[in-house]
């Protein structure tokens, strides 16, 4: 088959397509038929050498793909040859075929295609582990996300408004800050036009807010702690501003916070197919529903993965940025 | 009536007893005639003025008693004048009477006397809500407590056992060491005498452990991030080792951990109470049958005050030092 590999890492011009070996399903996989692969900041890092493959994974980019379960392991029962499927991966999304664990398959909701299904995989399984299962958010609370016109910005705000909790994002500029408004979000905030954290604040009467998803890590931590409600819970998925932080553990003390460091692509299959369980059973009836959508910036062929790098690299998009791979099947 | 007084913040000589208005209790609230006041690290901090009193809390010192009821404010029918009691306080305990919330107040086990009680809700409290319900400790789990030899230590062994967690405890002596083993700790570490995070790393085939409770803060931080298993949860209850930490971000997210910060006096009454409830439920059957209990390290009439503190101040004590203030009812 082929799949987007590197020579070696680097920047977005070492992508490029061979053929490789065929995946070979295990017992308790199924093999997908990729018709589209979402992108996702962490192929960005895996390019550049930054984050190496989950060791037993395909080491090919790629965390969340839709297509067609083309062979099942001697194990499943959930699948059938034929199924449209969207699924969470560990790598190997930017190639013809994938192999994956089944519970890290999901249903296309009828709501979506099964091209536009590809977008849903990665940024529902991590806002809604992080906001509800780490983050504890419940109706009538506020969360505050960074980067409020990314895949993932653009599907807490929908989330937090699933759950009836309150959203507050931060944006980096008036085009992001209107698609998030459209989105429904509560508060979007430029930070190039005011301190966020203040804000945020002001916006929840000097309270602070009871969860805040943050991809900014280091440079951040101090105004994100600043910004957080007594109790509240600080969910960190990426570390885009830096990795060593100045802790002020009087205010961790005193306002009785946490901090929680947080991957998904690095849990189990066991971990990763409970979240799985969870977003079937709690949004992807909002998804039928067209209540909770996937967002998405734009598609390029597979053949254009350097340039959808680059769209992630400046920041451009607003929602999902989708690689099509393969033709979906006749019957859609 | 007669408390324990500073006409300003300073060291252990600033402590006077003078005559003070008597406690007025609210309609939630019982007054107790205190016959015990434990000490503790925090009693250090008010003193010196780093530490204010809780707003609408007695000013004086004296976070825990144990004493008898003595009035009973109009609301409450849990409690009865001449009822032996201990209590959680907001502050106030070193003192002939404190008043006090009465859901903050708990029965005295007929297993120790009415003085030792005064031993127990501080410490139960703390480990009780830190380890279970912030901590998430379970059984077979393994929890990791600084400073093995301190009330809170002792009492920590004593309920990793009662979870059937396995516990690890740092000490500063082989005699605090020898009093953790006698105590029924799985590991205890002399932290003079070896990396205390190696060692555990290694008692726990290199995993880490699943819970920290920490007194230390800044100095330990990337210490006790390194001694943790991935999904680990490090509980911060005090800042001995300073308050700006440095934060190793990368780790914090490659491992899945998540820092708590914790403090028990700033806390609500009704959440004070709700901690309460769960130690009478899930400990107190446990010193009835007395397989927790009380270690006091000394017991010192209230006018010695001032040693009581230099003594966890040098750290001599191995549990609880506790403060004579009144003598026990007749009847016990």
């Amino acid at each position: 088959m082929l799949a987007t590999t590197m020579s070696k890492p680097g920047g977005p011009e070492m992508l490029e397509i061979t053929t490789v070996a065929d995946p070979v399903p295990g017992p308790d996989e199924v093999v997908i038929d990729v018709v589209a692969a979402g992108v996702n900041r962490a192929d960005l890092l895996q390019r550049e050498g930054r984050y190496p493959p989950t060791p037993g994974a395909a080491p090919y980019l790629g965390l969340e793909c839709s297509g067609v379960v083309s062979e099942v392991g001697a194990s499943v029962d959930r699948w059938r040859v034929g199924d449209e499927v969207a699924a969470l991966l560990a790598g190997g999304g930017y190639a013809e075929r994938v192999a994956v664990p089944a519970v890290q398959v999901l249903p296309v909701p009828s709501s979506v295609s099964l091209l536009e299904a590809a977008a849903l995989p990665e940024v529902v399984c991590t806002v809604w582990s992080n906001l509800v299962t780490i983050g504890r958010l419940e109706r009538g609370q506020t969360v505050l996300v960074h980067g409020g016109g990314s895949g993932i910005g653009t599907m807490a705000i929908q989330l937090a408004a699933l759950i009836g909790a309150r959203s507050i994002v931060t944006c980096g500029s008036q085009r992001k800050v209107d698609a998030c408004v459209e989105l429904g979000v509560d508060v979007a905030i430029n930070y190039r036009d005011e301190d966020w954290a203040s804000a945020a604040l002001e916006s929840t009467a000097g309270r602070g807010v009871d969860v805040l998803l943050d991809v900014i890590g280091a440079k951040y931590l101090e105004a994100n702690l600043r910004a957080l409600a007594t109790g509240g819970r600080l969910v960190i998925i990426g570390l885009q501003g830096g990795v060593q932080g100045e802790l002020d553990m009087g205010r961790l003390l005193t306002k009785r916070v946490s901090i929680h460091g947080s991957t998904l692509r690095a849990r189990p299959p066991i971990e990763k197919g409970e979240i799985v369980d969870q977003v079937v059973e709690h949004v992807w009836p909002a998804v039928e529903a067209g209540s909770v959508r996937p967002v998405i910036d734009r598609v390029l062929p597979w053949t254009d993965a350097a340039e959808a790098h680059r769209v992630l690299e400046r920041g451009d998009n607003i929602g999902k940025v989708l690689l099509q791979v393969g033709v979906a099947h006749p019957n859609r």
